[in-house]
């Protein structure tokens, strides 16, 4: 268990997941918790610094806006990171109420379209190549809305902002089941933004969020069929329970997770010239914010370090001979390995923490954080 | 079609209900949402002034705190209704982030079951018999908590509280399938809601939530199972697609709706001596919240109405003689029934408005909040 | 209320709805079931006899295989019926235990590719214009076969179909979400399917059957994205509370089925013009077939019916205002209807029973059917 | 990793595995398979011979009907194993189409009955001391029938079983949340079938069939509430992603079945004392079954040991102290330890191969079945 092909693959993380976060019915605050942009940036490069893993970190325009975001990125590579993919919001404005970029009225589409043009310009500040928008749009109840007349409308809106990008930029597009609207939303399922991005062009791919389908949809599927229509454009990790639940990536569901890498790892998509870009998209709502997200991309490194050693020649030869256990079996096995020890040696070797986790715990960043992060008011979803 | 069986029947309303709600992403403000526990009795009356249908109105504490309880009832009297269940609080103080009356610390089920005192004390002041207690406790991670120890502490502490309660209060405990926590709720289902109001005695009931189920659940079936253990006490009604969307009761799937009341009628449970206490339990995020809450109270009624239309000799008959699609079509005939007309004419000849919402729309009421509601902060789920 | 647009609408019925079915636990037999596909015919005809709605029926090879397809083509002639679509056969021979269009082994593939050339033939002599292909195909356990390969060489099948058809014929290629395979189906939703039929060419379209979708998706927005899309070829119909229930369509979920006919009537697609075929595809297991297909055309009439009703013009107008209350209360409006009377009219005017399952009772079909189909093998799935 | 904990522990293995099965589309046919019971119990015993985890095999009446019970259990001991529960069947009779032992025909319901006083008599003859009844009674269409009758008739039905048994008998009653039945199951959930054990008295338990739930269901919560009722008698394990799939158990979650094996272990309830009955109830549709069976007793085996392997007093110190992230980490500890190793020294230590499913296939009785087991009629679950 050598795992060379790990030394390639990173994962990352948003500057949202440093903030407070919660549920409809609580955010609870938690001491040492970011108060703008610069500090969740420091605490995601302490993801990096334990792991070696986490090179770069997402934005949330507007929750990170700065006055000079080319210094945020200049902060960010001090710290040993970079600036990663921007994401749009299009949920907490007063207008948004009966949705953004599919709103009936062309003046607040207008204004949805102009948000983005802030978005590729944060880009073109901090070096980000990828636009990720998740659409929160939707109706609750039938009738409320054509959803006709508002696909039109969104496919309008999209090559608006398609149009304004520049020709390195990407548009990731994401999809989601439900919440926060409950009969319809307006890009429920990867089909529906699959057909967007074809419409709109090869720079446009999709984003697929673990935690956004229904109950019982094989996500490895969808990986599958995005890979082989070479576009899937990223993931946004997490683990789901019964909605989009935002725990820890690999916390609900691990075998799931091995699945998923291994289909990735069946078209070596997990090497960067494939363009995947793997997220977190999480909450630590009451857990620890920084071990939590340590775990996640130990997690995924895990996920992926099983998927490689899948024994493929063997595999391939059950399923061609139709030994329907001899293949799971081989599956399984590869599950079934620790390489919890391959992975600390391996780290050991490029002189990281054996212990992540332990590692940060020691450090007595939390504590320095708590005491020194006094005032002011912590990050969350609003800000 | 007389509907004579109409003439008790009564749906609870919630005051939060009139308050600003939302997502987890955003609450949207509305113009005219009242900003105290007066202002949400007071336009929670506008409900039964137009519908007659809604003389009570649930209050939840700490949100509808005040000085003087006997004076809020007094005023509700005024406006015509009376205060109904006292709903306690158990998720948004920051001693419960990992549970309240199932907390690891004693501390902390002191302090939750302390709560139910002043609860109960209110419920004196107002006249309130019900104390309606949704547990949100629950765990997030796989092994974060016991499952079991929970359980037992969880048993304690509700003791404490039915021990509190005077002979003619009854403890309503409801149950919920997920959310705010995500690997495990402590009270997930109707058995185990159940099987703590047996441990507890006869004054303690079941409160079955429409939108706290699994997918796919059949509803009517758990009203009919409480019902024969006497052990349905309210409903909290409210749409689901896909969570607790807590939509307007009767939007997503109003022949479900029709089937619940169906089995209510089957055992005479519409009746005021069943003492099952209907209850709404809903958001209104961006539907306007009066209009919201008038609709939802008709469409309760108008599943009563149609249920009442049963050809119940009839309807047994088939189900007698094993003829499957001449029973299941006498419960269509009933469904299909238009019941809008005949429950117009119930209500003028009551003196109430045929069209409710429409009266409501032109009795200004709305526009008078909006432009007399000024200043201070509007009342949503945090007060 | 006078109904013009339904006079040109049509629901085609299966022909296996007259067999025997059942579920794997036991398919209970009942007296009287057609022995053929003459007499399966036969008792479609009856169908329309009463209703007028239901001119064609789809044949299943090789469960309706006869000597002659021209022959049974006049004798539905005879019986006043047509034949409609004709659906292949995927899942019955021993060769496909893993799998048809998808298997490995290319013998097998060539095998179920030469069964649709067959069905091709049957159209050819029944003048059926539409080949109707439900792919059972998939995978058991995770590791059994590659998901990849699978679409790969499903496409490659499908291509050869395609290629073997008429200019005139059409290739309705079907999805489900799961069984007869539980860990992956090869087409398991509508992005699969649209993908498959967007690589063969315009006369490839998707079927959209309601019971084969995931827990709490949306359908009407299926509805309206493959119509946008030019890709709606047809409705298998049925009801679905949990898995593929095959139920009477619109016997679990009425205002699902309005719904899912108020997008179809927004764009005229309930004419056939649209060449949208409304097919049902129901078991019945424990209920009278025959009656059973009455009550279900006649749902989908309903339906259909109350969809024509929706006040198109105040309903735009309240969309575009933002109105959320008012517009789902306009399509609320059209729902509560009761069109029951009205549509008993129209068949009286046209000659037709106001009752139709009353009208079929009372013709002695059934008791003439038991008393003289003795002797010989009930149709079921099996044949 | 020593697992002296394993030494007593047992799976029970289901006769109808070894038989052919399939779903409603299609049975496939397997070579070698057994065509009596005897065959059966002889293929049950390869399980036992290879692992040493599964000395004893349920049967099925009337599928497993022979003219001297004795003679059976007599071979069974020859074999190496033992008889365990003897299921009964009220699905397959013409009489139970609309139901059985909660059926409106008191005739239909004495017949139900009569048939488990013969299931006791088998008991009796065989020595085994468990009845297992899974109800698959329900209903396809609202207003079918009265729920509520139906559940008096079937507490009455119950009480006459329960009443025929013998002291050292066990009644264990299982619920199914749907399937063969599609609108109510009149047992579809562990709240109703806890209520009718509760009734009954305290010999009669509850079984868990892990198949058996709504999607998101948490099971272990389940397994955690019936142990502390003590009214857990047995599980049904296999695998499920979307319904009662009947897949290998594990196949599909492995770490929910490690959670499960979690709750049992932190109660001891893997102790024969505890009379938990850790049975498989599986199909193995497309996989060799004899294999298929091996592999499952082997995962069941392999997740107790896993959850043998928690730190349960460090786990209760971070339970304690709110350490969510320490308390998860230490149950993913045990789980992603390798114990296919240990597990295999011990089998080796115990005379029994290291690798079981490798030791089938090397002793020729695949061949040797499918070679002398020719003609006759082979088994499925109609026989």
């Amino acid at each position: 268990m050598t795992f060379d092909e790990l030394d390639e693959f990173t994962v990352e993380v948003p500057s949202w997941a440093y903030g407070n976060s919660g549920t409809r019915f609580k955010v609870f605050a938690a001491p040492g918790v970011p108060r703008d942009p610069y500090e969740k940036v420091a605490d995601a490069a302490q993801v990096h610094r334990h792991t070696g893993l986490a090179p770069r970190v997402s934005l949330h325009i507007p929750w990170d806006r700065v006055d000079d975001y080319a210094a945020l990125a200049a902060y960010a590579k001090e710290q040993g990171v970079r600036i990663g993919a921007i994401n749009s919001n299009l949920f907490q404005d007063d207008d948004y109420k009966l949705g953004s970029l599919a709103h009936a009225d062309p003046a607040v589409r207008a204004k949805a379209v102009a948000h983005h043009r802030e978005c590729l310009d944060v880009m073109r500040a901090t070096g980000s190549k990828d636009l990720k928008i998740w659409l929160p749009d939707g109706t609750n109840y039938a009738g409320q809305d054509s959803l006709r007349d508002r696909q039109d409308r969104l496919a309008d809106s999209l090559q608006r902002i398609y149009t304004a990008m520049d020709p390195d930029q990407r548009l990731l597009l994401e999809y989601k089941f439900f919440e926060p609207y409950f009969y319809a939303m307006d890009i429920p399922d990867w089909g529906t933004s699959l057909l967007h991005c074809l419409a709109l062009g090869e720079r446009a791919q999709v984003v697929l969020d673990t935690g956004h389908h229904a109950p019982g949809t094989n996500i490895e599927f969808i990986v599958m069929q995005l890979l082989r229509q070479d576009r899937l454009g990223a993931f946004d990790f997490n683990s789901r329970f019964y909605a989009d639940d935002d725990l820890i990536v690999g916390s609900a569901d691990p075998f799931q997770l091995f699945r998923i890498m291994v289909e990735i790892v069946s078209v070596g998509a997990h090497r960067p010239a494939s363009r995947v870009n793997f997220m977190l998209d999480q909450c630590h709502n009451i857990e620890e914010k920084i071990p939590g997200q340590i775990r996640s991309v130990l997690n995924v490194e895990q996920a992926l370090a099983k998927a490689l050693l899948v024994d493929t020649a063997a595999l391939s030869a059950a399923q061609r001979s139709g030994d329907v256990l001899g293949a799971h079996g081989l599956l399984m096995d590869a599950f079934e390995t620790d390489v919890r020890g391959p992975l600390a040696d391996r780290r050991e070797e490029r002189g990281l923490p054996r212990d992540p986790v332990a590692a940060f715990a020691a450090s007595g960043y939390a504590a320095t954080a708590a005491a020194t992060r006094v005032g002011g008011r912590q990050a969350g979803w609003g800000a």
